[in-house]
């Protein structure tokens, strides 16, 4: 069992949210509008607690699940709260088109947190390849979920890789944080697929595997 | 039925022409090396013809099956031998670290090989994310492959779903030719989970839907 703290009360917070608090972790809720993580802490289970936007999140692992047009705000309101902690990066810096990312060329949305962030801080990159909704079912056709993670430290890639797996998901580490921009073009394809043959997200992105 | 040019004599040439062959598709193939295009063409099947290297191709389809350290110079060569044709790029620009591209960053492989060949040629990105011997046996956890597709001309892409259909892969097109860029990111994506969690290459990315 772990802490997990939350920071949004969107789609993505209640899907990782009402996941870790069905697996028996603790978890914390902040949101901007206090009201909007009252609702969502009741929402995803009991003994989900809340806690002021910008203070120190009390999770062992803290989840950025904001827009990417407001993380890197975000990150550094949060500032020395975040020191030394686990974030986990879920968002997509997908521009308005839907068709490419707002990112500087030479960097990419998890690069951008990371500097953000305190320098003792670990980003990975996880999550950010699943719908919401899919993510809440944690599985697509009776197979339970591939979770994409990439980062730089290897200790915290095994701590969200054991927890991906708590969920009842399966973690899959691609490589280190430049690999994150990787799996942000993944994001584009999940919405090119909506946009050219799928024409709904009720979909999952995943590795098949010979049992 | 069509005529499939095979540019190349590799693993991925022996894979599409495989299946091609077994569809029931004319294949020609065309390889540097006229021995190598002859002992192809043996192991394809009845009826498959070589050609020589850099002389027209015949095929409605052409396929660049070759490294994509060599195929600007090859497309160059071929020049106005591929006036008019249907390209379909399978290359990886992957760089010798298995990391990261050798494409500039304001660009990307398919991009590279539409300004090499004749400007009426048509570039669709298709098969480049997938392992050549898991694209041979064409299925995987007895689920069939998954062919992302990307291309600016619609008609080009319509014809590139017909023959992945025919090949008995699910066809899905992803967007326009921008869109190379992201299908060129999931070979890193591929060679990361080779290199940090899958540790074989006996597997293949795709999507996964309700029926």
């Amino acid at each position: 069992m772990s802490i997990i703290s939350i920071i949004g009360s969107g789609g993505m917070a209640a899907a990782i949210g009402g996941l870790a608090a069905k697996a028996g972790h603790m978890v914390e809720v902040m949101s901007r509008d206090p009201a909007k993580a009252k609702v969502l802490a009741d929402r995803i289970g009991d003994g989900v607690t809340t806690a002021a936007f910008g203070t120190a999140p009390v999770g062992e692992i803290i989840i950025l699940a904001v827009p990417y047009a407001v993380v890197l705000d975000v990150v550094k309101q949060y500032g020395e709260g975040l020191a030394g902690k686990l974030l986990i990066d879920i968002t997509n810096p997908v521009a308005s088109d839907l068709k490419s990312l707002v990112t500087p060329q030479d960097s990419f949305g998890a690069q951008e947190i990371a500097r953000a962030a305190p320098a003792d801080a670990h980003i990975v990159k996880a999550f950010n390849t699943h719908f919401s909704h899919v993510l809440a079912a944690g599985s697509i056709e009776s197979r339970s979920l591939d979770v994409f993670i990439a980062g730089d430290d290897v200790q915290a890639k095994a701590r969200v890789s054991a927890f991906v797996e708590s969920l009842g998901l399966r973690p899959l580490v691609v490589g280190q944080r430049a690999m994150a921009r990787t799996l942000e073009h993944m994001c584009l394809l999940s919405l090119g697929l909506v946009a050219h043959s799928i024409k709904h997200t009720n979909f999952a992105i995943g590795v098949s595997l010979p049992s």
